[in-house]
């Protein structure tokens, strides 16, 4: 029996520290907090299972507060926990401080960062997966959820996810404090709308009065007692709960208590209880798959061409059997991205998310939480239905690493809204990201390799045709290198997949016109081969960038950084997709879309031929 | 009572024809097209009310493929509604043809492009907002959907809004057959697992045998009926239905039946029936709202500093005053990006879509079909989780305006999840889109306005923070214009935003050094102005390029790319964001980030005093 004096004067501790620093830092969402106040202290005091001085420990509980604008009640919880000390509280939001706006790992005790709605939850189910099939512990989740938060799509992911892979290791805690930034949200109080919705996703639901503490530690209760499905815990809370001022009023979102010293007051006072989190019963050592050893894809040098989403799948596979830490998930196209080599070599470190891409990168992120490496495939043009996540994925200083296939115009028939013809402009903007497209299959099944061993988001483009192979199997790829493909010193054509085979192609009808062009591999796109360019630069003084992406962003902008950066003067032709593709066979888009080896060839010539055209022509 | 064997005999034409289609095309969809055969005969024979001559009239039934891969089946319901012939049919996935591999607009039938999933029931949630509130006139909106498509949480962004709305315009008809690209789908063919979810979300929800075309047509009708709330009907259908070999069969997804002749003798052979779309009863005109005379806001240069995101709302709802045909929508934080200013104006025309980025985008789609012209905003960092439906907007040839506010370290402590710093670079990568960042008040309205004219995807940046007042209200700014702010012919200090009055700052104290800086408001990112930045090259020798984003793909390439456009050889020195910035006052992040006056004016010397540093280090 718990002790619920302790229990209400803890919730109303958090409260008074919410409101404490965000008063001190003039800005940030103490009224989101304090609604939250009571579920959390009762889950700090009497469920949670986590070890403070260990928050690496693999026994650990995991909380995830998917509100990430109730940071200060996660400060104030950190506090009561002895995680910090009250004067760190109060550098909350301020230059410097850990204790940021919005959650990040730069605290040991937070896993990922959160403050973009709707993704705490689907990144918590990442985690319940590895806890429940990869490391197999029985560690739980716990995910403190806004009310407004559940209109985003992705909490339904999530929730479909979750239920469909009985996930009783999963608790999702709904703050329904009714009030969104400008007003009610579409249910207000109405708790059946959440509820409803759970059970019919196969979930435990249990509606509660979020501020009776006992029932909050029966509800608790109940969900780990829950066997085979997950539970949401549906509360019915006051936003701004204990403070007249705010209690309940519309107005009083994302910025400090009217009063402060006012609002302790109210609230009791400040206290400085100590809540000592039990530690995880379990000492188990997370599971580790056997390593295999298996041979490496190798491809030979003039052998049947090969398409480098096939080269992803086999070395995917091969990785995953001397790397049994390597894990893949795909949107239900493994059949193409060829993610299935992988779950067919290793079913127990697959995963299967359906035609849910943000739930996908999503459960990636929740899994490196665990260290555990993995490797999120979908066509690259549905990537972008997640980038909000690639984006936040970034701030949680994740480890993940992305593979989207069939991009470009390339891929033909199947038309513009499988294109991804922006891709990397979108993920090069990434903090921290790398972005490659190989060309050939040895060098697809190298960065494979060196991404499983590369810290932040890196990210893959596959193509969807076979392809010559240009490498062999022994060469060496590096994450930031280039290849020159072909020598030449009278004019550089440089392009990634696709285009490095029609600007091999167009080199060698230059070569009829006396024209020697060298060739230009540049598969790692960020970070991109400045040397390689600069030498390109001073010894053909002209370069023709070709690449199956829009004009803005891609490759053609990141060869020109590059050599602003050092402030390299060498005229640069850039070829990309300008107009809107319709369908068609691969060359006949390629042709229409100029970055064929006719264009190229006529660019190349035109720079060489005629210099004075390079120039500025207004 | 329909004639019942001619139902049955025209879904087993639209069978044959998408057989045919696909094998004349060497790919495509013909098993997902099959089993949705029968749901679309009995619409077309006996419900939609649809004028196939005037496609565009306002009184059509809008029918939306949301499962775009059953294009097939779409055109061979085109060719039985006598809207395209044969021949044409035959040209599916052909080079030039409009009947590409998913739909597009570029058929005056089709309303929106789909081809990423989850994407057309949103859209259709948009149109019928805009036939319930906007025109209000009675047409109907059908959207078929895909069972594999259920997985995006976008769809149950739709369910939650239409059933909050009560949209009883609007039926969604799921065909379930069970199987996925690469197997079955999670639900299978358990209809309750998607009519419960929809009921919870207040839809009327109806299972149905969807090859029993009695129970189709009693479905339609069923639906059509209903008031007051959605209709679902959930379909129980075969994936390559009436084909032995692919008859609900693995391993049949997205290629042609692989012996088109005996499928189509299977399927009984050719037939050619012509179905009569019954043209809409109504002869209605869309309700169009009384313009008011305001005043268009002004901003006194000297006066009292504005944030941007203030003028955007101000400017919004005079604009809304004048031209009735705009329509605003938020996503639930209204009173930051201050589109509330416009909902009070306009009540009538401003639509709260709560935190679903991805229906507000979809909704805005679904509304300029219907030629409204909407702005829809929210936090620039949360437009990132719409990303795929901006995308496809461009594919869909859509007219929309976006507006991201709260953007750039700028912000302050809010921390890096708010930042939105990847903006111009995902937006600059959508095809024909704009992308637009004020640095002033009366800039801002200007653009607002210009917005409204312009076709395609146009994307407005707006700040957190005041700035003073740089131009006169009557000064005119369109598009892909720039402004000289202040002269000087040593060197060129280029932002936007907030980095125009740091450069302003820089150039002062340069000014002191006796340094002449010109400083440029490139508030027109894309297009942007090449003249300006062509004479800025040539009269002042040296650029330098500060942005309140990441480096890649913003502001400064933008800016490398006009130049190399030209072969104009400048150096180009990029500022911009390039570490993880945490919460803190603006001025100290600006100053961390080296994007402030400090950073810039220090560029800008080194530049000039020392122009060999501006060279290759190498």
């Amino acid at each position: 029996m718990p002790d619920e004096t302790f229990l209400t004067e803890l919730g109303q501790q958090l409260r008074v520290d919410s409101v404490r620093c965000s008063a001190s830092a003039g800005s940030g969402h103490p009224t989101s907090s304090m609604s939250a106040a009571d579920l959390i202290a009762v889950l700090l005091s009497e469920h949670l299972r986590y070890d403070v001085a260990e928050p690496h420990d693999p026994n650990n509980d995991h909380l995830i507060f998917s509100k990430g604008h109730a940071s200060p009640l996660l400060y104030a919880a950190l506090k009561a926990m002895g995680a910090i000390d009250d004067d760190e509280l109060l550098t909350f939001r301020r230059f410097g401080s850990r204790l940021e706006g919005h959650p990040t790992p730069r605290l040991p005790w937070v896993d990922v960062a959160s403050g973009s709605l709707g993704q705490g939850l689907p990144i918590g189910v990442g985690l319940a997966l590895a806890g429940r099939r990869l490391d197999r512990l029985p560690y739980h989740v716990w995910v403190l959820c806004g009310d407004s938060e559940m209109a985003e799509g992705s909490m339904w992911e999530a929730f479909e996810h979750a239920g469909f892979e009985h996930l009783d290791n999963l608790t999702a805690i709904i703050d329904v404090n009714r009030l969104g930034q400008r007003g009610e949200t579409m249910h207000g109080w109405d708790l059946r709308a959440y509820s409803d919705r759970a059970r019919a996703c196969g979930w435990h639901a249990i509606e509660i009065d979020g501020h009776d503490v006992g029932a909050i530690d029966d509800a608790y209760a109940d969900a780990l007692a829950t066997a085979d499905r997950p539970t949401v815990i549906v509360a019915r809370t006051h936003k701004g709960r204990g403070v007249k001022a705010v209690d309940d009023a519309e107005g009083a979102h994302g910025k400090p208590v009217p009063d402060a010293e006012e609002a302790v007051r109210e609230l009791g006072g400040e206290r400085n209880l100590a809540v000592a989190v039990t530690k995880p019963e379990s000492r188990g050592t997370p599971h580790r798959f056997e390593p295999q050893a298996v041979p490496w894809p190798r491809y030979d040098v003039g052998g049947d061409p090969v398409a480098t989403r096939k080269a992803y799948g086999e070395a995917l596979a091969a990785l995953g059997a001397t790397r049994p830490d390597v894990v893949a998930l795909d949107g239900e196209v493994s059949n193409s991205t060829h993610a299935e080599i992988f779950r067919d070599a290793h079913p127990e470190r697959f995963f299967e998310m359906y035609i849910a891409e943000q739930q996908m990168v999503a459960a990636a992120v929740g899994m490196q939480v665990r260290d555990w490496v993995p490797f999120a495939s979908t066509f690259a043009a549905f990537l972008s239905r997640a980038y909000d996540f690639v984006r936040m994925a970034a701030i949680s200083r994740a480890d993940i690493r992305l593979c989207g296939s069939h991009a470009g115009v390339a891929i033909g028939e199947d038309g513009p809204s499988q294109m991804a013809l922006e891709d990397f402009a979108s993920l090069r903007a990434v903090h921290g990201s790398a972005v490659l497209h190989p060309s050939d299959p040895n060098q697809t099944a190298a960065l494979v390799a060196a991404m499983a061993d590369r810290p932040g988001i890196s990210y893959l483009r596959t193509s969807r045709g076979a392809m010559p192979t240009l490498y062999g199997p022994d060469e060496r790829f590096a994450i930031g290198g280039a290849r020159v493909v072909r020598g030449g010193d009278d004019v550089t054509l440089a392009g990634c997949g696709v285009t490095v085979h029609e600007a091999l192609k167009a080199a060698e009808r230059l070569e009829a016109d006396g024209i020697h062009a060298r060739v230009l591999d540049l598969y790692s796109i960020k970070p991109i081969d400045a040397d390689v360019l600069h030498a390109a630069a001073d010894e053909t003084g002209a370069i023709v960038v070709a690449e199956d992406h829009w004009p803005e962003g891609g490759l053609g902008e990141a060869v020109l950084s590059a050599l602003a950066e050092s402030g390299a003067q060498v005229p640069v032709v850039r070829l990309a997709v300008s107009d809107m593709p319709g369908s068609g066979e691969p060359e006949e888009l390629l042709h229409a879309a100029g970055i064929d080896a006719d264009a190229i060839a006529r660019a190349a010539t035109r720079l060489v031929g005629a210099p004075e055209t390079a120039g500025r022509a207004r």
